[in-house]
C-alpha cells in the first residue's frame, strides 16, 4: 500500500519461525523483504538464500530484487563504533534503490576529514545528507552548517557515562541548524527510508 | 552562505536593538531576513514597516522580499492550540518561496476529518508532509502510514500532566512509521527549512 | 476477600518452592489461583498438572476452575511482538469467566484492519476494550476515538531507542482521548481484572 | 459520533472567543457541551448565561441540558488540595447523566475516615470508584484493596519537594492493586467519562 | 572512630582478597565487622568460619562477636519479594545489639495482617520502626499513621513497568506522613543502623 | 490520634478561611496546631493573635500552647540560603517540646566550622542531628562520620544548574554514610517530627 | 583562607541587607570581594560605590582592589543570548587578575569565525580556553579539537524544547574531546576561577 | 596534530583487528598510542608486547615510548572501587610524561585521611588535582576547599540505588567549590589529560 518504500519486518521479539513466515507472505506478493534487528539471521539466510538475492548487516537483511537506481544520498559517519547503524542505513537506501554516497570515522575531531567528506560527496550530486553519530553528536550540527540540502541525524548509543545512550539525540534536537532534522536512536533505517524518499522523487 | 535557506535571527533572550541591528546587517546583504521567537514584534514592526514587507506570527516575522514561488508542502495539524507553531511554519515556508498547503484541527478523534486533509493535500502534487502535534502526538504516525512521502513531525508542548511538553516529541521518535523524521519541540521554523528544501530542489 | 478478583501471585523474585507453597494454600480455599511473571513454569506445572487444569502464557499461569463464562471484551494489539502481553490479558480474563475477543497484529500502520477489529468486536456485545501496544502505542487514542465504551491501555514494553520502553505509556497517558484509561507498562493482567469486573457486572 | 461522551472543548491556549464559537457550534447540533481548563470562564458565562443552563467548577464548565440520570460512581478525595480535579470529576459525572456520591477529605492518614466512605460508597449500588490523591497517592491502593470493583486513580498535582507532580502517578501505577487503572495527573475529566461509561452501561 | 557502629566493608566491586584483607584488619582491632553486598560470600566464609562466628544473608555478612543485647525495633515488610532487604535490615539490627521484631509478608492489600504486625510489635517495646516496600510503596505511609514512632522507610527496587526501581522511593519521599523518613533503595543496612542507634540510645 | 504529634495542617493550595477553620476544628480538641506552607500568614495571625500564643517562620506558624521541654537535637545548616527550611525545623522541634541547638552557615567549605557546630552540640546531650543543605549536600555525610548518632538529611532546593533542586537530595540517599537518613526536599518539618521524636523518647 | 581566589558571596535567596552585612565583612579583611546572582544590584552598588571601584555584569558584581595583572585566558561564546554567562566569565577574570581575551557571537554555524577567534586568542599566549555555549554545546568539543590546552566548558540555558536547558550540558560531558572539562549550567564564574588558577600558576 | 595529547583510539565497540590495525597506523608515525575501554587486552598485548614498551589498566593500555617526565599532578580516591578509574588516570598521566601522586581510599568517612593526603600531595609541587568518587561524591568538594588549585573531579559508576551512576555526577556539578571542574562519569582519562596539560605548560 505504501508506494516507494519497501515492507519492512521488525524482527526484534519475533521467532525465526515467525519471520520467515511473514517474510515470505511479503514476497508472494512483492519483489523485495526487508527484516530489521533480528536476532535470526542465520536462520533465515538459510532458509531464503536459493531461492533469493540477500544482503546483509548486523540490523538488517534485504531479500529480494531491489528496484532500478535513481538518486544519490551522502551519509557520513563519526567513528567506526557507528558502524552497524551506518551499515544499515546505507543497505537500505540501496534496497529503495537510492545511492549512497559513504564517509566513515569523519568525528568533529578532525574537521578537514569531515570537510573532504562533504566536498566529495557534494560532487555526487547528491539530494540529502545523513549524519550517523554518538557520544555527543556534534557532528550533525556541523555538517548541517555545511550543506544547503536537507540533513537527517542519526544519533546512536554509543558513548558512556551520562546519559550516554541520549546525549547525541538530545543535542540534536536541540541543534540551531535549521536544515536538520533527526530520527530516532539507531534509527539508520528511518534516516535511510526518509533520504531516500527524497533522493528518488527528485 | 547557505544556499536556498533565508537567515535566520534567533529572538528570544535578544533586546529590540540587538535584534534589529543584526536584521538590518543580514538586509543590507540580503533580500530577506526572518526573526523568530522574539518578544518584541512591536518595535521591530515599527521600525521596518515603512522600508519593508513584513509579516507576522506569535513566533515568527518575516521581513523583507520573498523568492518566486516553486514547490509546494503539505501542512497539517492536530488542535487548535497548535496553531501558533502552525503558522510559524507556513510562514517560514512562504519565506523560502515554497507554498504551504495547511489543513488545522484535523485531530485523530476525527479520522475521517484526516483522511480529507490528506487526499486535499495530495491533489496539489507536494513533495513532503509537515504534521504538527501536541498531547500525544498520535496524528505523526497516522499520517505517514497513508503518504508515500518524507513526513516531517513538529511535536508541539501543547497538553499537560505527565510529560505534557515531551509526550509528543516521544511518541513520534519511537514510532514505527519509517518515513516520519522529527524536529525539536515547538520546531516549526526546522520543518519548514527541511520540507522547504525537499521542495524547492524537486 | 476481594470478590469476583481469582487471587494473584507475583512469581517474579519468588522461587518455585515458594511459589507453589503459596499456590497449595489458596487452592486448598478457592478453587482457582494465577501466578504472574514466574520463572519457574516448568517446575510449577510438574507439580500441579495431574491435580489441576493448567493454562499457560509466557507471562501467566492459571491453575484450577474458572467460573462460568459472563460478558465480553474486546482485545486489540498492535503488533507480534506484543503477544506474550496480550496472551496474559486473554488468558486472565478466561480465568475471571469473561470471553476475550482478541485481534492481533492491528497496529495503527494499516488503519483499515483496526476498523475491521473494532467493527467485528463490536458486534459480540462487549463492554470494555483493551489495546495492547509499544513503540508510540497511538493504536490506543485511535480505537478510543472510535468506541463508545471504557478503553483499557496496556502500554508494551516493546521499542527501541528514545525512552524505548516508555514512549506507549506517555502517549496514552498524554492523550485527549477522554474514555482512554491506562495500566502499568506490560500490565497485562490488570488491563484484564479492570475490564473483566467491567463486563462481568454488566 | 461519539455516542455517550459529551462534546468537550479543550479550553486550555484558546482565547474565549474561539471557545465560545466552538460551544456554539457545538450547541446548534448537542444539547450539551463542556468546557475543560479555560480561562475565560467569566465571558463565557456571560455569554451563555441567558440562554443556557451552566454549571461551574475551577476546571470545567458544563453548559446545557443533562441526560436523564442513570447509574452510580463512587468518589473518594485524599485531601482538600485535591478540590478542584475532584469537583471537575463530579461535574463530568453529572453532565454525563451519572450520580457521583463524593466523600473528600480522606487521606490515608486516618484509615477509619476512608472505610467510613468506602462503606457509605457501596451502599449506594456504585459500579465504579474513582480515587482523586496528591502527594504519596497511597491512597488508590489501599481503597482497590477494599472494593470488588473497577478503580479509576486520579493522581494530582499536589505536592512539592522530590518528583511533586508525578508522585502520586508513579505509585498509582507501580501498585500491586490488580483493578486499579491510571488518567493522566489532573484528569479528573477523563475519569469521570471512563467510570460514567461503565456506570451508564450497566 | 564512629562510637556504636560496626565496622562496614562496602562488597560491591571488591575480589574476595581485597574484601579478607580488610575484613582482617578490622577484626585485628575490633570485634565484628559487617560485609554488604558482596558477590565472593563462599571464599569469605571458608576463610573466616574456623576462627570466627558468621551469619549470612543474601546481601550481608557478619562476622564476628556482637555486643550485648539492648533495645528493640520493629520490621514491618511487604513481600515476599522483599525478603532479602528486609533479611539484611534484621541481621544488621542483630550485629549492633539491638533484638529486631520481623513480621513480613504485610502487604497494603490485607489492611488487617497490617495492622496485626504493628499491634504485635508495638508489645515488644519498640523504640523505631522500619517499613521495606518495593512497588508503590504505600505500606509506609500506611504504618506511619498508626504509630507514634519514627518510622525509616526502606523502599526496594522490586517491581516492574514505569519506573519500577524508584516508585516506591518516590512515594515514601513525597509522603505526607510527618514521622516518616527515607533512606536509599535497598538500603536494608542503613535503616538497621539509624533505627538501631535510636533504640540503643533509648 | 497520632500520640507525641502536633496536628499539622497542609496549608498550600488552601485559602485562608479552609485554614482558619480546620486550625479552630483542632484548637477545640488540642492545645495547639501547626499551619505548614501557607501563603496567608497574615490573615492567620490577625485572626489568632489576641486568643492564642503564635511563633512565625517563613514557612511555619505554630498557633497555641507546647508541651513542657524534653530532649534536645543539633540542627546544622550549610548556608544563609537555607535558612527558611532550617527555622521551620527549629519552630517544629519547639512545637514539639524539643529543644533545638542550632547552627547555621556551616558549609562544607570552612571544615573547621563544622567541626566547632558538632563539638559545640555534642556538649548538649543531643540525641539526633539534622543536617539542612542545598546545592551538593556534602554536609550531610560529613557531619554523620563525625557523630555516632542517627542524623537526618533535609535536602534543600538551593541551587542552580543541573537538577538544582534534587542535587543535595540525590546525593543525601546515595551518600555511604550508614547513619544517615533522608527526608523529602525542603521537608524541615518532617525532620523535625523525626528527630524529635527520638529526643523525646530517650 | 583559599589563596588566589577571591571571595565570593552567592546572592541567590539573600536579601540585599544580609549580602551588603557579610560583603562588609570579607571588605575588612580582603581588598575584593564578588557577588553573584543577586538581585539586588541597585541597593549593593548604592551602598558601596563611594568607596569602592566598583564593576558591574548581568550576574555578578566585584567590589574592591584587583590584583595585579598576570596570565591570560581565551574566552570564545557561541551566540548573542550567552553574553551574560561571559560577561560574568571576563568579569570574574578580571578579578582574579587575569586578562581575558573575548570572543563572542561563534557559533558553529560559522566554522570560519570560530577559526578566527582561536587563532587571534592563541596568538595572546593564553594558558587556557573557556568556551561559553547553549543549544546542542557543540561549539565546545569543536574548539577542543583545535587547540592544546586545557578548554572549560561552560554550557549556558539557552535553547528550547527538548531538554532546553540541559542539552549543551549533556553534550559536553558526552564528548569525545579528551581536553575538554565541564563546569554547571551557566557557572561562568566557576570557569573563571578554574581558568584563572591554570594561568596565574604558569 | 593535538600537540601534546598522546593520541587516543576508544576501544568500545571495536574488535581486536580493528584496533591493531588503527593501533599500528598511529605508532608508524607517533612514538606513543593509548587505548581506553577495550575489551580486547590479551590480544593487542600479544601482538603488540615484542616490539613496544606496554602498561595496562583495567581500562586503558599505553603501548610505545613515555616523553621525558615534567610536572605533577595529585591525585586523590575515594575507595577501592574507584580503583580503575584512578589506574586509568594515573597511567595517562605518565603517557603524558607526567607524574601522579597517588592517594586511594580516602572517603569522606575519615576526614583526617583526606587531609594527609592533600598535604602529603601539596609538598610535591603539584599544579593540579584529581579527585575520583563515586556514591555521593563529596569528597570533591571537600578537597577543593583544602587546595588554591584546579581540581579536576572524576565521578564514578559505583554505588546502587536512587541515580546509582549518577549521583557523583550531579553533586560535584552542583558543588558551590569555585576551583572544582568536572568530566564525564568515569572518565578517568579526560581528568588526566586536563589535568596533565596544566601541570605540562607549567
Ligand atoms: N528498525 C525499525 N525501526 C522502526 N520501525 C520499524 C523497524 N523495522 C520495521 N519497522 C516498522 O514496523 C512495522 C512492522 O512491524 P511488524 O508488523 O511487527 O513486523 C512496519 O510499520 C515497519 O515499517
Ligand atoms: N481536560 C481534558 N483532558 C484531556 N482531553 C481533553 C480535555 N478537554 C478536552 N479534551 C479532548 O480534547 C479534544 C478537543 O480538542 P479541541 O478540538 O482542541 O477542543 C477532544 O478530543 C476532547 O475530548
Ligand atoms: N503481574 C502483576 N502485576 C501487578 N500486581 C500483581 C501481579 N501479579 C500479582 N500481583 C499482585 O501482587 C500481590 C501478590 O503479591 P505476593 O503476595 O507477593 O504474591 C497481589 O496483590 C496481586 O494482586
Ligand atoms: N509541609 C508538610 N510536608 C509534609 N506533610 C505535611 C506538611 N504539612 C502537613 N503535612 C501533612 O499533611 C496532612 C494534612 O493534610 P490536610 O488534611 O490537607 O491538611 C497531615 O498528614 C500532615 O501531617
Ligand atoms: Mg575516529
Ligand atoms: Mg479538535
Ligand atoms: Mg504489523
Ligand atoms: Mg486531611
Ligand atoms: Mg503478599
Ligand atoms: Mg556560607
Ligand atoms: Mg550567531
Ligand atoms: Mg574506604
Amino acid at each position: 500500500a505504501r508506494i516507494n518504500i519497501p515492507e519492512i519486518i521488525y524482527g526484534e521479539y519475533k521467532t525465526a519461525d515467525q519471520t520467515m513466515e511473514m517474510a515470505e507472505a511479503f514476497l508472494s506478493k512483492h519483489s523485495q523483504v526487508l527484516i530489521s534487528r533480528s536476532s535470526c539471521h542465520k536462520e533465515i539466510i538459510n532458509h531464503f538464500s536459493g531461492q533469493y538475492k540477500i544482503e546483509e548487516t548486523p540490523n538488517l537483511l534485504a531479500i529480494g530484487e531491489r528496484p532500478p537506481e535513481r538518486g544519490n544520498v551522502l551519509v557520513i559517519s563519526a567513528g567506526a563504533a557507528d558502524h552497524p547503524v551506518t551499515a544499515e542505513c546505507a543497505l537500505a537506501l540501496k534496497a529503495l534503490g537510492v545511492k549512497p554516497h559513504v564517509f566513515e570515522d569523519r568525528g568533529i575531531a578532525h574537521p578537514t576529514r569531515v570537510l573532504d567528506a562533504v566536498i566529495e560527496g557534494m560532487k555526487q550530486n547528491v539530494s540529502a545528507v545523513v549524519v550517523v553519530a554518538g557520544m555527543e553528536g556534534a557532528l550533525a550540527p556541523f555538517v548541517s552548517s555545511l550543506v544547503p540540502l536537507p540533513v537527517i541525524g542519526v544519533p546512536t548509543s554509543v558513548g558512556y557515562g551520562f546519559r550516554a545512550k541520549e546525549a547525541a539525540l538530545t543535542s540534536m534536537l536541540a541543534s540551531c541548524a535549521p536544515n536538520l532534522t533527526v530520527v530516532n536512536i539507531d534509527g539508520g533505517i528511518r534516516a535511510a527510508v526518509v533520504s531516500g524518499l527524497i533522493a528518488k522523487n527528485q
